[in-house]
């Protein structure tokens, strides 16, 4: 591993730590890694080393190159710095990308408590936004208003660009209420972006990690939150792309696979018809229609309708927020579903 | 194990499915067992066979009676006949609890899609509520509307009577909106219940335990949904209790121990005070202040402000929403929280 | 799920437990299914409780049949009775099997202690041999003399046609050594059986399923102890075949994908060459090196030696032990792997 | 964290790699760090990639310091420079300790097929012996001779202090048969060492920490191979201690509880008798038999033989292997354990 300390702003002790793994080799097809920037939290007064280096290591040991990012604070902390203070950092590591071998188009994000915040300013208003955020009882709502004057509430700012969350916390959370967390998926939501969530029954905040290296025995604290580690490097696999170190190196091949979940639930708000929009909207679009017919003929054989009156229209009128890829995997139905994308991608969406 | 099935309304199809474990004896101090009544889905039009004996075994597995309600259809199921069902369901089995040795304090529901409505009506409006409810991507907003008429939005029956909830579901389930699961955790944090929730980025509805005998491999899935299972016997063991399979047989002992988590997340809605109460409640009951003189005084020497210039009362007034418990515990304040307890006991929360 | 108790013997209390889940349906491609047949220990003295149900339901919720053997014990146990009473088990369910849509090439034992010695013997010694053994903290060495008279010593009993074996135990269990465990491993690799072998570092004899609704806490107790249910149901889908429910029913077609891990490690014991046998067998065959003559040159294309000096039959005489198969797919070696398996399987192997 | 390159012989290319983490501070009672030296593989010809820092990263998760030894290679690795280099490594370690907050009587070694066998020859033969080894796909026995003259077998090296030993490795591993894992479980059983064993039906050699980031996917791979991480870090726990971050730091605190498991699985050995020999060993001793007068008393009453013809005698003597403390925890027996084990070192064990 290769580490490098970097002052950012050296007045406002603006740091970025890198953690850099080896790529090729006997990595085989890794030949760039994706990275995780780790934001601790503090409520913007400082930043905490539990937050660093032990949620460094969990994503180093996934085969991620992890950044630590130490922002501006107190009287430093005046908005927007903080994103200003990222984007310095996402610039120094776009710049050294090439050297370190970095996937600059697999970018994480994971801050916690301030951090959370700070993260998701990221994820929805950064010029350069990470494809991934990872929210750790953050503070996206009103609570702001307690630690920073004038910074947005992140829920408030969620829109089609949003990059896709994973936010967890604990329902008993005195410090950042378990609204900033609800407010959030009900944001994330209205606006059509991916989101895991994670609430744990009962624990302080500032759990960190929440292994025993960590976590106090005295508090009471939930055995499933150290869970939430695990399961956000799955969700970095979902929509960054597995590794797959097998593969020889080749042109455009950086040693990932095809994510499995998209940014977008559905893909209902853009500009052309794909097999990822809901099966209302394409059959609400007497294109498709049209140009479907040969296989809508195959689906209406193939599709049982839930009751004998039920008609084929009837079906797809009750399956109308239904993905059509989801319908015909489900079903089985034999078509092919490549085609009928390539089909549908030539209709525009309107 | 002994299984018995229980016609409860034959016009109707009203039946329940006992699975009944063995205790005493080799299973020690376990003289009676807490019980999961499991609730099928399958949009109040029939009862999902694979939500009915896969997700039983899973909680036979972990040491609970189980039992199968499977509950009025279609024409039969006018509202509120379903959660009659529930009631008949529940009277029968307190019949024949000390025959079976079901401990009736210890009784938690588990409802899917429709059945999650079911489940659902259980927790907040049932004559006997369970103790804990487990909802599977569940109907629990207006959803309803579309598979049964004159049905509540549950979410907006809950109250401070509610079960303490455990939620899941997939962000991606276009049968059953992820809105169900977020209007329902809004309205749990409102009313101050206890809950838990996992929300899966993606997979379809329907997917029950998520596991390879069940859950077909054509579909877009997303690894961690089978977690729901372990996680969600997690919060039955903390807000029932967990086994204590030592301890001898006694009077009053049925083989569990004190639950770690309780319905409510603070006791500010108790008639009297207690740890579980948050700082802001305690230290704005002067009679409280007054009786806690003594430990007050320690806490002013543990409990270090943030910054100098901060005072203990500009201190209190950050952690107002804070649990006094939680302070203690964390700080590790040499006093004693038994006796600071029953000081609170004493003096009405007004 | 349909229950029966069967009595096999009723003068020698030889029982039967039955539970049957469903199949087809709303289970799609699962029209039959494997089965587990749970062997409790009890020194040949009694059949334990503990290692009966509890057992049962681990595998009812993975997807398998199970039942429960009740057999022979104390003076009835006159070996080889208790084999017998297994005979006569699995006599009974493959006579029920096309009513209780069992597959009968796909049945597994699970047995504890002495229950483990009888299921060792099964494994070994069974006319019916099951496809698969499990062997919790067994009786499998010359521990058996201290229970049962004239009982064999299985490790002595393995030989090619032995089951692949899924062994745990404790390696501080005082009353079945660890030797028990050691010596069978021994066994089984003299010849060529697949196993796979949990030892945890402490813990009492007898622990069942070790979660906490049979575990007493008093004792000292591996934490990993419980993880061998979930282990031996990841070997059991190894060897047995995975679930694959999406998939429509057909001829031949019971539901499971091809096991990934066959019963013996390599086919050198096999008449024809594979690619399963280790490349030491097939280029000791001089038809071999010249029916694959030019799948060969492709491999010394592509094979790069350990340092420039060695050969590439140097390279062979290392990996001489390397099953073919194995050494082709790490190497990514750009050959037909069917077309070999096809050349090879033409060839005696002598 | 500090990361710290190390040469400690220049001529032969040994370096040792230091990542050490911070202490104390948030870190509360840490005010010193257990560390893993970590031993890569490579057939004494070199130090594989794979098997240095995606290792490190696990550890380092877990709250260890890791450090990582390459040692002599080829032509210099004559038996024994490589242990040198190991002592080597342990003095410098050993002399940064106090600046480096490493907590040296709690030191493990993990090492892999090669570096398995190095780390082995630590765990028996070092003069500065770890508490724990860690041996992945280890070379423990005759394998030894086709990778480095006149190494030692080091099963055959086992002694009564030899460090608690965590085994894995593959079945069908064709590099390192599964006889020197089979061969290092009996050696350690016979000299009454703590072991663990975990053993995959199949895999490939060389599988490290079996992440997507490593493991080639064209290989056949036991999903189960990557448990091997967490279990290792479990072991540790068990073994050196768990972290008990909570507390505030006091003299002789290095932050970690007692262990709760001991080098050896009974004190039969032991110069002086303790609750942790064996009934055999303290009741064959007339000396225990008469001071012990008054506890054996209250055994008398609580334990229950199997059968009523048999004596309170006959059932020590059955339970001759097990440990006192054992019998006295199962059983529950009203005694104080603590003041039974204070008489007992007070006797010398012959």
């Amino acid at each position: 591993m290769k580490t490098e300390h970097i002052v950012l702003d050296e007045k406002m002790n603006v740091t970025l730590d890198a953690y850099i793994q080896g790529t090729a080799g006997e990595y085989r097809s890794i030949t760039k890694r994706p990275a995780v920037i780790v934001i601790p939290g503090g409520g913007y007064m400082f930043c905490s080393d539990r937050e660093a280096d032990p949620v460094a290591f969990a994503y180093l040991s996934a085969g991620y190159d992890t950044f630590i990012l130490r922002y501006s604070l107190n009287e430093d902390a005046v908005w927007p710095k903080p994103l200003q203070d990222y984007e310095m950092a996402y610039s120094y590591i776009s710049e050294h990308a090439q050297e370190w071998n970095v996937n600059m188009d697999k970018i994480a994000v994971c801050g916690f408590s301030a951090g959370g915040h700070l993260a998701g300013a990221v994820a929805t208003l950064a010029e350069h936004k990470p494809q991934a955020a990872i929210l750790g009882y953050p503070v996206l709502a009103e609570t702001v208003d307690e630690i920073l004057k004038d910074a947005p509430y992140i829920y408030q700012k969620v829109d089609k660009d949003t990059a896709p969350c994973f936010l967890f916390g604990s329902r008993s959370d005195s410090v950042v209420h378990v609204n900033n967390l609800i407010k959030m998926q009900q944001a994330l939501a209205d606006n059509n972006i991916t989101f895991e969530a994670h609430i744990y029954p009962f624990g302080p905040h500032g759990f960190s990690v929440g292994n025993d290296a960590i976590q106090g025995k005295g508090m009471a604290f939930c055995e499933r939150i150290p869970h939430w580690v695990e399961d956000s490097i799955g969700f970095l696999q979902d929509v960054l792309g597995k590794f797959k170190s097998d593969q020889k190196p080749g042109e455009g091949n950086t040693g990932l696979e095809e994510p499995v979940c998209k940014q977008h639930v559905d893909d209902d708000g853009e500009a052309w018809l794909s097999v990822d929009c809901t099966i209302g909207r394409i059959f609400g679009n007497p294109k498709a229609v049209e140009k479907l017919d040969k296989h809508i003929k195959v689906m209406k054989e193939y599709v049982v309708p839930f009751s004998p009156e039920m008609s084929f229209d009837d079906m797809m009128d009750i399956m109308r927020m239904t993905k059509l890829k989801d319908l015909l995997m489900e079903r089985q139905i034999p078509v092919d579903i490549k085609e009928i994308n390539e089909i549908l991608n030539t209709i525009p969406n309107i």
